[in-house]
Parts: C-alpha cells; sequence; structure tokens
C-alpha cells in the first residue's frame, strides 16, 4: 500500500513555554493546506524511549510492577526506560534499562516494533525491542525513586493478564499483543 | 494472578501550570513510601479518549489518515477521539466520532480495550470499541480545520500495514495487533 499523502501544516509562529526535564513543550500557531489556522498547538518534546519483552533462558517472561502516578494505578509492566544522551543507541539504553531495573542481562536481542504513545502531543518514538535467553547477572540497580519488583509469567499468563487489561500502557500492550499474534500455538 | 501491591505516592503539594483545552497540566511534589522525594512530577490531564475497529458489511476495515503535527507525519490510523462532556458515554463517543469522521453508522458495538498512552503523565484512559457491520449513512462532518480522508482496507492488508510499522500510535495499534491475534485464520 502506499503511504497517505502527507498534507504538514505551515508553522507560524513557535515559542517553548518549559524546558524541564520530563516538561519541555512548545506551543506553535499552525495554517493547515486548506488555509485554516490553529492558534495553539502543544508538542511535547522528550528523548526517544525503550522498552524490553524479555524471556529467560526457562522461557518466562521478565515484568516489574511500578506505582504510575498521573494514572494512579500500581500496573504490571515490561522493563522501560528513556535514551539517554551517552546511550549508544536506543538497544544499548534498553539493555541498561533490563539490567538496572531487574539485574538481568545477556541474551540474544532484535528490534521489534516502533510505536508512538500519541503523534499528535508527543515528538519522540518508542523502541521495543525482543531479548530471548536473558539470565540474572546482577541485583537490581535503582535509584532512591523507583520501587520496582520483578515478576516471571508464563506465556499464558501473559496473554490472561492482556485479555483482562491489566497491561493498561498502550507502549506495552502494543508489542505483548503482537508477540502473541506471533507466537501463540 | 493477583495484583500488585499498590504503592502510591503522598502529594505534598499540587498547582496548575495551565489550564487551556488540550493543555492540563498540573505539578507535584511527591514523597514516594521509602520516604524519597521528587520534587516536581508532571500531570496532563485530559477527557477520555475513544476509538473504534470498524467493520463493514463487506469485512473491510474502516481506515482513516490524518497529519499529525508533533511527529510530522501523516499515517494511517482508525477512527479516534474525545468524549465530549454531552457524550453520554465513551461508546457514544465513539460512535458520533464514526459518523463525523466517516459518514458511517450502524452495525454491531461491543467494548474492546481500555489502554492509557502513558500512565506516568496522563490521567485518561483510552477505551476501544469494535464495530461490525458499520455502513454509510452520511457524508463525512468536519471541521475546517479537520482533513480526514477514508481508506477501506482488507484484514490482510491491515495486518501488513501492522507489521511494517506503519500505524504509529499506540493506542490503536495495540487493539488491531490484538484484533489479528484474535481473529486470524
Amino acid at each position: 500500500m502506499k503511504d497517505p499523502q502527507h498534507r504538514p501544516w505551515r508553522v507560524l509562529e513557535s515559542k517553548y513555554l518549559s524546558h524541564e526535564p520530563w516538561f519541555t513543550v512548545r506551543r506553535e500557531a499552525v495554517e493547515l493546506p486548506n488555509g485554516a489556522r490553529i492558534p495553539a498547538w502543544y508538542i511535547l518534546e522528550y528523548p526517544d524511549w525503550v522498552n524490553v519483552i524479555a524471556r529467560t533462558r526457562d522461557g518466562d517472561f521478565l515484568f516489574i510492577d511500578q506505582y504510575r502516578h498521573a494514572l494512579g494505578r500500581t500496573s504490571y509492566e515490561i522493563v522501560a526506560g528513556v535514551c539517554d544522551p551517552q546511550d549508544a543507541s536506543p538497544l544499548a539504553a534498553a539493555q541498561r534499562e533490563l539490567y538496572e531495573e531487574t539485574g538481568y542481562g545477556g541474551g540474544r536481542w532484535e528490534p521489534y516494533m516502533v510505536l508512538s504513545a500519541n503523534p499528535t502531543s508527543h515528538n519522540n518514538l518508542t523502541h521495543t525491542f525482543l531479548a530471548t535467553d536473558v539470565e540474572p547477572v546482577s541485583t537490581q540497580h535503582l535509584e532512591a525513586t523507583e520501587d520496582i519488583r520483578i515478576h516471571l509469567f508464563t506465556f499464558e499468563e501473559v496473554h490472561q493478564l492482556l485479555v483482562e487489561n491489566r497491561i493498561v500502557q498502550a507502549l506495552m500492550a502494543a508489542p505483548l499483543w503482537r508477540y502473541i499474534a506471533e507466537n501463540r500455538a
């Protein structure tokens, strides 16, 4: 299939409202190809994000749980994080996050998906990796502000969590549902 | 499986930085159960969102395309929108959005998934519906600032778009991958 016709907007004015870590925002006045104007469009700037579907040598899926303050829920998640300036690549960022949050490493890694949390408002992408045959190589390396617990789930348990809408984060549900689609017996 | 232990943070201070449509933000100082403090956490407030996997009487999938300014791409999408105060329910919002963006209506509707764009930063949820046997009942009803084109895709074309990472919006990729997982021959 062809790509849809690209119909970008013209930026009439652009201004940064904030430049904080986790809160870099610009407001733009824009004009559509048809001439219509929108006086205020808000763009949230973030570095790219990463997450990992990791399976151990025994075939278990490596999950964590964590409290997420904006939604106010503590949910099961896959390992995820932010590409730091010192990470050589999204893959390196994903491997670092897996090591820090769970103490697991090694294994075979491949890129799996690239998604946006919301292309309307976010300027960044999230890179999902598949890591197979990871194994414990260390303890967790958490900061004082990270309260992360580790869980090992079977394929059927992961499927059950998805069916019950208990993986609420779309950037994680999408690659996990893809994995179910492509690996179910 | 049990839910993970809920470990909410204590809010020490909360302040609205903005109260605009599409940009309502509060900044909170918080304390974790272990006593660690985070001086600035940013919470983006939105009404709930909806989207729809819609299939026509012929079995085609109803897609649109639209330019998304923050990411700067024009991509294929499923119909999506915001719950307005006058919508009786997320279902009513989804049916209204399908009608406005495509002119399609009727059919059988069922709730399919509930997801968050990012529970770290967003306080809202996105409700996905499955609509089967929808049919054209009108023309599109677009605002001047909406530039939306309609496409009909087969099951295999939707699968192909997903495999090629061309459905970039995670809130759409997740329910579509679930649909592939549950309906592939």
